[in-house]
């Protein structure tokens, strides 16, 4: 820090305004009360005049550290969860039981509200800092109860490029370490149960390749002191193949071999690896070149690890009865003679639920104003649903009650996180939202209005620095209009929440919010959570509140028994503006096959780029007049849904040149991170 | 359950002795209370009349569950560890912050009793129940502290052939579900830091191949704002290359190109990433072969996550900080001018400590008696140094004071277990152990005294059901002697714990005591801690109290400045019985390379079967007349050992054709895990 002049301007505690805590100013310590709701601090704030206004900042990371969070027991106790509803890790973050819904089912839900965004730049919009903004003003300043449902941040993104997701500013969780790190181990829980998978199917493979059919019946039902048994397990996949048979003695040589052979088709196995790593050499590989595995080497790749349909099936299950059904529904490849293979006929899926129990319930943790927030599931719209979990909105929803709200997000634009939501998430979940908060930022509104492009690591150009109503006037007519559009297809209001950076000027905020009204939102303000924290969010907040006692008439946007492709075309026309699609021969043959299994009623869950509403990631504002290639179709039978990918979308992020870990460190003393974002 | 006849025999509370609770009864409920000392159960127990009396039996899981552990923080208390020392990860684990230490620095350190083995069958003789029971009998029954220090199992043998690793029937860690699955995450820290640091290699090696000097210069010290600065892991990489400069722009073009070229040279990386999953597939792998990657293909290799550097480092580090600068040393690869290359040349070694930082922290649990546990770091003497840490160690000697006892456990047979615990675990940590404990079976011995084959998923051969003191003779002679041999090349006394199955006659039994005193043992005792819990073990207990009040006259078996060679002959032929060594000419190699790069001064970890003192599985007794080959020498410089490969070792262990996950279930209703042993 190269200072010219220190001045002191007090010490002890004071009453310091949120904004007075800015860049320029470092804050030696922060309290905010927030049993009151009045916001003091006990501060001592040093001014500074720097060489560079922009060299020296506060970071997230310190805000993060010099608020104090409060015992988790006390947070729970606050909000109504029971000490034995509640399972501590360490002092700050705790796992909330899912008897908790039993207790409260007879509780009226609260309001329900989505996060969304318009079509972002690389650099983000903020829309976690919006959640937590929203809950803080709705909470601690206008006395209402709120939760903010996020996402479980990946170690790829937080050690390659974008750094953390806990928010921002004055709008964050605390602490963010912790946030931003393991947390309670549920990516980690999804890493293993889908990995157990993949090392079956290969093991198991090699096994049915070197044994015969009695030998491989020796071994999976063992005489155990001179009797044989199924085990559950295998009476569920016998029960499949139509043997109703219990004794392994009574099986024919025919049924024996039915029953041992999974006869899996190497070039036909849809599950891949997956780590929580940006590991790009890992996307194409092959794998069992040792001797030991007798030459049976086969190309496959691994997938960040919150791509995995495990990750799917922890967000959108409802139990944990729905979520054991869901894992051993998963159809991992296929046979020979072409009948799916699942986890359960892998033996595997019991297992699976074993690995998964404690990750189903959603972890509790609070803003930096004290606000309780859920965290579950994972991110990654493009590449998944990438929505939080149904449960925690579930257990959110009951815990702030009739008049209560709660604030989940929806990642990147609204054309894929928010879509998903909607025609996935609340298929799954059964609820309904009141409301869409649809983030932009000046920054990204000129970017589709015109602006040269916007890259990480890069300077910003001046255009996004200086005033340029043209350029956001463009951006609000384009995107943001046609992501207004898209909310208002599945019948919803959408306020428009203007995340204000300090460049932004008083022109262009009142032109953004003018030209969103007339563009169909119900309500258009401006945000200076970053800066002010919940009182940053107040203007939102009342917004919100008011937006929430107009009706909402919810419909989803297709028919589930649609034709596969119908639904794709539905959303390729509809959402992103597509004339039409162009499926690959692989999409079609693949189709075809996921209608004859019986999968044709399933919803849509499209791998398409998040940079633009096209599947081209350099078309900004709101494209018209392509077409739509659809190059492959997966599909997530446990998660339950079809998976297109849009184009050439790759499931595994790299690192750059030079990854955020470079500035990462910790002081062996204090125990202090440094360099986390 | 096949039942000829149920009769109830009592219901309510009443008095049950342990050896009652035994197969052929079903035992609904046992509550034993802990705090008297005395065994009370509240049982209800049907005694059935069975087809076969070894179809049904009170499962592990079974026992686990029928006892309700105490809060963690009140046995915390009861331990005398304060409340903000305490980590709790829900009710029954917490993790213990390094602190503790400080405080308790001036405490003297308790009893130190290493738990070691014979060299085992396949199905592994018991020393984590003798270990447990041990304990009990010390703390519940003899009123001594004690606290046992046991290793965090893998999920590959788990999920694979062994099961868990909490003990087993009434010695055993509490619940061992916790225990046996995620526990606190610091295997999966360890597999995220580990795979953090490939990652980093093969995205810089794509970076460093497709970049010019000047390019890659401006990416790795960007300029923010018009200022390049400097990171403090970059200055730590310009300083190891003696260039002693700060200002970016006083870099001469050479020191820029040394500066920002690694040039790691692609047949010589040595890092390989971790699963913690049996998965044999990736043993050898090709990556890189998406488009993306350009054609950088190379081959490479998954080693389970127990194996990683990582974990040794974690188990060897003696405080944040070295464990800090142990993860900056470690060795990933070799440049093409023949330089090292280490985690923090990569940048990514502050980001390995951050990952790692909660991971150092040990994990307290307790037995099923209520005594304290530490778990920390991992199991697989054959292929790591399969030790719990030194930290665990350190706490539990403090906590429990100059005349309590902590129980700690080296993995296999005592010829490698013990002996890294003694050559690499005491010199990393500076304790020195009173007694070993070493761990027989009449299992094994007679498979030492030249019984028939054992294997896991076979019936065992009537050789080992019926009585047969010639074999029992035979393997006590062979390989009880050459191990009670081993421990006392160090200086230290041997109990012999002969762990009691129901088939060991009691002439069997006596025959054990008898020739281990013969062969040298201080004492020799049987253990029926499986059976009855602590009271058991009574009798080990008196003895291993006995045994600590003689004089240790510790020594290490070789000095650390011996050649490499030499300190691995010095193994083979003193340990291990061998004529002498045979190394490859890869070995050689290395060798010289480790010598000539300044690691020569390094203990020994060698990396060969559990199975035989030998380095062939199927040579029992105690061999002689060999040459033990090594094949390859590796190096982990920031654990601080050279690591040669004895024969085929493999790092990665695979699956069977009906691994244990068949019977892993979960109960959604209930949540109650079963199959788990």
């Amino acid at each position: 820090m190269q200072a010219d002049a220190l001045v002191l301007l007090g010490a002890g505690t004071i009453d310091v305004p949120p904004s007075w805590v800015r860049p320029g100013a470092a804050v030696i310590r922060c309290q905010p009360s927030l049993e009151t709701g009045i916001v003091t601090y006990t501060v001592i704030v040093i001014t500074i005049t720097l060489h560079s206004c922009f060299s020296v900042f506060i970071s997230d990371i310190e805000i993060s550290r010099a608020q104090t969070p409060k015992p988790v027991d006390q947070l729970a106790a606050e909000i109504g969860v029971l000490p034995e509803e509640l399972e501590a890790y360490g002092r700050s973050k705790a796992k909330v039981q899912l008897s908790l819904l039993d207790r409260l089912h007879t509780q009226p839900d609260g309001k329900y509200v989505l996060v969304a965004g318009i079509t972002p730049t690389p650099l983000g919009e903020g829309k976690s800092t919006v959640t937590i903004g929203l809950v803080q003003a709705l909470s601690a300043h206008l006395k209402l109860n709120s939760f903010a449902c996020l996402r479980q941040p990946s170690q790829g993104p937080t050690f390659g490029v974008k750094g953390g997701a806990a928010g921002g500013g004055y709008a964050q969780v605390i602490p963010m370490e912790e946030f931003n790190l393991h947390l309670t181990g549920d990516i980690h829980a999804i890493t293993a149960a889908n990995n157990l998978v993949a090392a079956a199917i290969d093991a198991r493979m090699l096994h049915e390749a070197t044994q015969s059919d009695k030998a491989l019946f020796n071994r999976l039902v063992p005489s155990v002191n001179g009797v044989r048994r199924f085990s559950p397990i295998q009476i569920s996949r016998l029960n499949r193949l139509g043997i109703n048979k219990t004794d392994p003695a009574s099986l024919t040589p025919q049924e024996v071999s039915t029953f041992v052979r999974l006869d899996l088709d190497p070039s036909k196995i849809t599950w891949q690896r997956v780590v929580d790593t940006n590991d790009r050499f890992l996307r194409k590989i092959t794998v069992g070149q040792a001797s030991t595995e007798k030459g049976m080497i086969r190309e496959t790749g691994f997938d960040i690890a919150v791509a995995s349909e495990i990750m799917a099936i922890l967000a959108l299950a409802d139990s944990l009865e729905d979520m054991k059904n869901r894992l051993a529904r998963m159809v991992v490849g296929t046979s020979r003679s072409g009948q799916p293979i699942t986890a359960e006929d892998l033996g595997v899926s019991g297992a699976l639920a074993v690995l998964m129990k404690d990750a189903i319930k959603p972890t509790m943790m609070q803003t930096l104003e004290g606000t309780p927030v859920f965290v579950h599931a994972g991110p990654f719209a493009n590449i998944a649903h990438g929505n939080s979990s149904v449960l925690a909105d579930k257990l959110a929803l009951k815990l702030v009650g009739r008049n209560g709200f709660v604030v989940t997000e929806a990642g990147f634009g609204a054309d894929i996180g928010m879509e998903k939501f909607f025609n996935i998430k609340c298929r799954a979940s059964g609820l309904r939202p009141n409301v869409v908060v649809l983030v932009a930022t000046v920054r990204a509104l000129k970017m589709h209005g015109g602006g040269p492009n916007v890259s990480a690591g890069a300077p910003l150009p001046r255009e996004y620095i200086d005033e340029n109503l043209s350029l956001v006037a463009g951006g609000c007519r384009s995107n943001l209009r046609k992501q207004i559009q898209i909310a208002h297809l599945f019948g919803v209001p959408v306020v428009v929440a203007l995340n204000v950076f300090k460049t932004d000027t008083q022109a262009e905020i009142d032109l953004v919010c003018q030209l969103a009204k007339e563009c169909g939102a119900s309500d258009a303000v401006p945000c200076h959570h970053w800066a002010q924290g919940g009182r940053g969010s107040l203007e939102l907040a009342q917004a919100v509140n008011e937006a929430t006692s107009r009706p909402s008439n919810f419909q989803f946007l297709y028919n589930i028994e649609m034709p596969i492709v119908e639904k794709i075309r539905t959303i390729a026309q509809k959402v992103y503006g597509a004339d039409d699609i162009e499926l690959s021969p692989e999409a079609e043959a693949k189709i075809d096959y996921y209608n004859q299994q019986g999968y044709g009623s399933l919803p849509i869950c499209m791998a398409k780029t998040h940079l633009s509403l096209s599947h081209m990631p350099d078309k900004k504002g709101a494209p018209t007049g392509f077409t739509l290639p659809i190059r492959d179709v997966r599909a997530s039978i446990g998660a339950g849904f079809i998976f297109p990918l849009v184009g050439t979308m790759s499931t595994m992020p790299g690192l750059p040149t030079r990854p955020c870990f470079y500035d990462i460190d910790l002081d062996p003393v204090t125990e202090e991170i440094t360099g986390l974002f």
